[in-house]
């Protein structure tokens, strides 16, 4: 129950031991195939180019901003969590000269800022996170992707608490690439991380001057392998990570995006209820809160380090710290995928007022689990 | 049988599916610790330097020269075989000057063509390929690894198909910088490269004046997080592929290098005699030749595609063709961990006899397998 790894099913668990074959094997074709349209899916696409790259989310976000950027390409980034702040990192490597723009961890953008910083510094691409994993914040990306393209800028979006968890509509909302990871709301180990990009960013990509900085996360190879026209050989895919994601896709779409959003929020509401009830507020507005993320305030007294090892040790319940300027004074609380249930509320809520009051801290006796059960009814 | 991945043992499989837990949780960092101490067995070093980086066998390549390389900076790189190939690609990316060297696919460098490539061009760093999985061909590299440091340059070795089939004495041979996969010889699925680093690269790496291109494989980064003095969050690690390399690691060194190492040869020296026998002829000189990737010249007359498309489909074998200049010309067979057994040698023999009369090749009917049985007597 912290910030992901989420729990995985036991039958991605099982799919991840399958034998391994070849990565040219036909078998392994189809699962390329098969993983391919899964992901169209959950990303609500028709991009073609949709696949799941050799590695975990960064490589995911280096993915996207290296194929996309060029040496002296401007780009703006929201900087308003540590996944916005690493964005910079990777963008400035790869050459981009980026205009960063700042919100305090756990606030967001409005389309108003997006279009002041374009006329400030207009530019190529402007980058997003949607889900930020280190605040527990939602960035609202609609209203900005009309202000992005009428100044004939490239979106390009960091989806990886986001999707399976949260509606991401690539094509509605015409986002450029986005990238995710396996190991949040999609319930796969960590080990790939999903992209998609849109034909404006195909033709940003294949007018480039210059290689890609990287050969392992450059597009216009990785793509003839995933493509079924060409097939042609680049690095060894990890087969069976591959396995895992193509079962966790296809427990994914047998629920439903709809009642996988739907089971997120309600499970969210109910924590939320409880963990009120326990006198924790939240570290983020209501209109902004991540369902699959929730960031509260440590309270005033209380020993972060302490409640999490208690809660570890004593109850197998990993939650996360606080990251960056938040490190120390809030808990990251997942319900992502798997592992957003009525159980774990329940069981999360008792634990910690356990763990609460070992560490001098009051709550009402049985207000947590009792609130959350008033939702469920 | 193919140039991998190659077959995993049930061991493994059955640690790629045990629960998936955090990435700071004190298990998965118990593991990462012993992962660290057996890769250095394997390696034969004492780097503390040694892991596993988050992606296959090529992400290796690239954290090593991305890490060892600045723009500007000179580069030796010996092109043999498709994987020098992509040495050169990688480091032109990340702005190294190359200076490359050639030699037919097949064939090896000797140490006096790295004295005079030296001579010519004063490089930061010599790039070569151990053994070339596109040929077949097996570097020395002990005299080499001399003139290389005679003339103050790093020795940077891609180790993919021999670590774990054949000795890899990184210290003895005083090697700077290697990378592996975990696909061949050491049995595992692909997903991981381990790599390991001498005291004089990561002197190297640490007067850098300018950051990795690639935030991802930054090894300045990536090595804290596998410190278990430090342990700050990187990345997420790729969970259970960890686990499966660590079950991997377990079982090579309960096996006993040696005693792999020996395998690999014997098994190798058997389907050798029964190829032969069939009249098959190798690709490559003995005194080079490597024993866990048997390149094998198609006789003329037999269709490459027609063969392998057999094998595979009423016998459930794979082998690769051939790569660059040798499509259409190799079959390269793979004697690699838990796929180098009697029992396949024996399989593949009887098979291919079976294929080739199916294509219009009479071979001595019964002499290949015969003859292997003769080796293992």
């Amino acid at each position: 129950m912290g910030p992901g790894p989420s729990d995985v099913s036991p039958g991605v668990l099982s799919a991840m031991a399958a034998p391994t074959v070849g990565h040219l094997d036909p078998y392994f074709l189809r699962i390329m195939d098969e993983t391919q349209k899964m992901l169209r899916q959950v990303f609500q696409t028709k991009n073609p180019l949709t696949l799941a790259v050799s590695g975990t989310g960064s490589a995911g976000m280096e993915t996207c901003v290296a194929n996309l950027i060029e040496p002296g390409d401007r780009m703006i980034i929201g900087v308003n969590g540590v996944f916005g702040g690493r964005m910079v990192d990777v963008a400035g490597r790869v050459g981009a000269e980026v205009h960063k723009i700042e919100r305090p961890f756990g606030e967001v953008f409005s389309a108003d800022e997006i279009r002041q910083a374009l006329r400030q510094h207009r530019s190529k691409v402007v980058g997003l996170v949607h889900a930020e994993t280190s605040t527990g914040a939602l960035q609202p990306l609609e209203e900005i992707s009309k202000v992005v393209h009428d100044a004939g800028a490239m979106l390009l979006v960091d989806c990886v608490t986001s999707l399976g968890g949260l509606p991401v509509k690539i094509d509605e909302w015409q986002i450029d690439a986005a990238y995710s990871g396996t190991q949040k709301c999609l319930s796969c180990p960590p080990g790939l991380a999903p992209v998609t990009f849109s034909d404006r960013a195909i033709t940003a990509m294949e007018s480039r001057k210059t290689k890609v900085s990287s050969w392992y996360l450059d597009m216009s190879m990785v793509r003839n392998y995933w493509s079924n026209s060409s097939r042609a050989y680049h690095h060894t895919a990890p087969i069976n990570m591959n396995f895992g994601l193509h079962q966790a896709l296809r427990e994914v779409l047998e629920e439903g995006l709809e009642a996988r959003f739907a089971r997120h929020r309600d499970n969210h509401l109910a924590l939320r209820a409880g963990l009120e009830a326990l006198g924790l507020a939240y570290a983020v507005e209501e209109s902004i809160r991540l369902p699959m993320l929730n960031a509260v305030l440590i309270p005033q007294g209380v020993d972060d380090k302490a409640v999490r090892g208690q809660l570890l040790n004593e109850f197998g319940i990993e939650i996360g710290g606080g990251l960056g300027p938040m490190a120390g004074k809030t808990w990251r609380i997942g319900l992502m995928g798997e592992a957003c249930t009525k159980r774990n509320v329940i069981t999360f809520l008792g634990a910690l007022e356990r763990c609460l009051i070992a560490n001098g801290y009051r709550p009402q006796p049985g207000a947590g689990v009792a609130a959350a059960n008033g939702v469920f009814a």
